[in-house]
């Protein structure tokens, strides 16, 4: 049994006030709250089981190593992916996407080499290959969306050509809330021999993901996203694709031998971990995920399907507000504008003032704005502990910025 | 008056015991412990103040941002930088030299320009230079130190050809305790064009650091060691070199605007922090520095000066016994082998079975351990927390050592 309430009391900044409201965090698109068992992880860590870790041999090293490197199974676990030794941890989704375009991509790119893009992609699935583009000659090309946000798989895999290398596309966007289906897109570029790369980010939030069954060569997610700890996170790397890559990051503990002439790269996935690690993030960060499979992913992605038909049916209600992504199983990600109203960051601001907090802005997503033809969006996203009840102050919110503007 | 036992109060791990014995902490030059203020300041930023940064504008965002923004001055003010635009925030200095190396080097190194190195450069200052080698047949030049560990700054400026395009090294020794007179270096490099990179993952750690008058291009940090948490850090980079800067890592926060053609960067120092920062990390950074510089770096300095001469004539007495790094002013780093005894990681098992943690290995410097003939050693690396009492349980343990390996 799902208890949301019960849920937000896991959470110590969902009883707190904003302007004198109750504080309706509708921000989880661009980071998530904490848990209590998380921040408590931390402090623990911290206060009693710190050291740096691999390198040393004493009690505190050993402990903080082992809390460290548990973090890779459940990653691993609550991805679907077998062999924990295909997960390298970083600090999230743009290191992930980064590793891959210098230490795989940029290698074995020539001018004239191919990359798909979707043309909803966050600018962590972008920047990195447009290095690629500047850099070496690489050709981005971009599929678009229908009018609704749909993706259609066929579209991309219609984009493949012999220079194709490469897909790198969201499992769920972060602006319009449309799914993708990457298992169809990943079937069909692997029988023409093109690498998958999917930016789980957000996917990973809001729904049961196996990595395994998807068959995609990386799939890259972002701890501050997942309930845990800003600057925590992993990409997971096919073995195969790993065998292939340079390192990117170079330092400690990717390193097997050091000399004043040659240098040993040490085995996946360390040769792609250099440097002391964010050991108390990843520490944080095991600890939200097993949070989240104790919940249950297909409990927590139905009870934001509620939501997302709940709030839906509302924001239908207002006939002066459009929704950006209007398909059909898309997650409770509601980008917005207002007939007649001010700049997204009006409305935002105003929201504020009611307790809500929604993001505005662009989203790092400029190619989408450029297709939607706005600059920018307001967007309330949702998470685990959010309640219909939230809903209704966020349409009130709005019907007051609504008059407000009018 | 700098009250030790007071300030260890500070501390909640240095309570504790270790296999039944009274923790005696000597493992800092890999990882300092943490004062109950940074994780204080950890629990209150997720539990009470937790939003993504930059991007919003709801009231958590804002918060967030002030808080994240306002270490940008304080590491500033730490380093005795007067422009904090000057400073990136980052992982730490792995990532900070990775930045260089890929952002200012690759662009601009061709084959056969030389990059000179001291021989007792860590890991992070040896391998993102080993790929310029690997990739561009950039040279890398090494200068030795002599048998106390000194480096003659004469030897540095010596190595510099017509050729030579940075030289990179380190302000503190992590395995010798030595203090590089870097100061000389610059000024020397800078009347030949060359640019000077600065390792000071070490040095700020253990003595006042002015930036500013060291006169460097590039000064990194990292904040763990630095009393902060894993995965914070900041790397100065003088405005004239980031004006002649590539990106490098790619995503949101870098850009001003993304289009399907078309991408422009934000100014620095946003230009080099991509994607969600290490918002609480950094946050929990600027309280660590806060914290050090109430104690007063010079106060720190003073104190660790006494345990290093302490710490020297107690190691001195034990004839067994062979410190590795003897000049005068050197920090209190000790690294040591013992005479007749087995490896140094069965050295540090038993110091740990009496509640001491030292390091054993490498120290992550291949090309020092050549250069003194070990392949490891055991290294107690002490803070501004420790006392001369731990000296004595430190020279009681490795005489137990000794008689049984004797």
């Amino acid at each position: 049994m799902y208890d949301v309430n019960e849920i937000r009391g896991d959470f110590p900044i969902l009883s707190r006030e904003v302007n004198g409201k109750p504080l309706v965090y509708l921000d989880n698109g661009a980071s998530a709250q904490k848990p209590k068992v998380v921040i408590d992880a931390i402090s623990r860590a911290y206060g009693e089981e710190y050291a740096n870790v691999h390198r040393g041999l004493h009690y505190l090293s050993n402990l903080a190593t082992e809390k460290y490197e548990g973090t890779r199974g459940i990653i691993a676990k609550f991805l679907g992916v077998k062999d924990e030794d295909e997960i390298v941890m970083n600090t999230g989704t743009t290191m992930g996407i980064n590793t891959v375009a210098y230490g795989w991509a940029m290698p074995r790119m020539q001018a004239g080499d191919e990359i798909i893009l979707s043309v909803m992609e966050h600018h962590a699935n972008i920047v990195p290959w447009h290095f690629l583009r500047e850099r070496q000659g690489v050709v981005i090309k971009w599929v678009d969306v229908d009018s609704t946000g749909y993706l259609d798989p066929q579209a991309v895999i219609d984009a493949i050509t012999p220079n194709t290398k490469l897909i790198a596309i969201t499992h769920l966007s972060n602006v319009l809330g449309t799914v993708v289906d990457v298992k169809t897109i990943v079937d069909a570029a692997h029988d023409k021999g093109v690498a998958v790369l999917v930016d789980g980010s957000q996917a990973a939030v809001h729904m049961p993901v196996n990595v395994d069954a998807l068959g995609c060569d990386f799939y890259a997610i972002t701890g501050h996203k997942l309930y845990g700890p800003s600057a925590s996170g992993a990409i997971f790397m096919k073995k195969e694709r790993m065998a292939e890559m340079e390192p990117f990051i170079g330092g400690g503990d990717m390193i097997r031998e050091v000399h004043k002439d040659e240098i040993t790269w040490n085995d996946p996935p360390m040769k792609f971990e250099a440097g002391t690690p964010g050991i108390v993030q990843q520490i944080g960060l095991g600890v939200a995920l097993e949070y989240m499979m104790s919940l249950g992913m297909e409990n927590i992605a139905a009870h934001e399907k509620k939501l997302r038909d709940y709030a839906r049916t509302r924001l239908d209600g207002l006939n002066w507000l459009q929704v950006q992504g209007t398909t059909p199983d898309k997650a409770a990600i509601f980008s917005f504008t207002l007939d007649g109203a001010g700049h997204a960051h009006d409305i935002s601001t105003i929201l504020d003032k009611k307790g809500v907090a929604v993001r505005a802005g662009h989203h790092c997503a400029g190619p989408l704005m450029d297709h939607l033809g706005v600059t920018a969006t307001c967007r309330a996203s949702f998470g685990l502990y959010n309640t219909e009840e939230e809903v209704d102050v966020l349409v009130d919110a709005l019907e007051l910025a609504h008059d407000l503007f009018a």
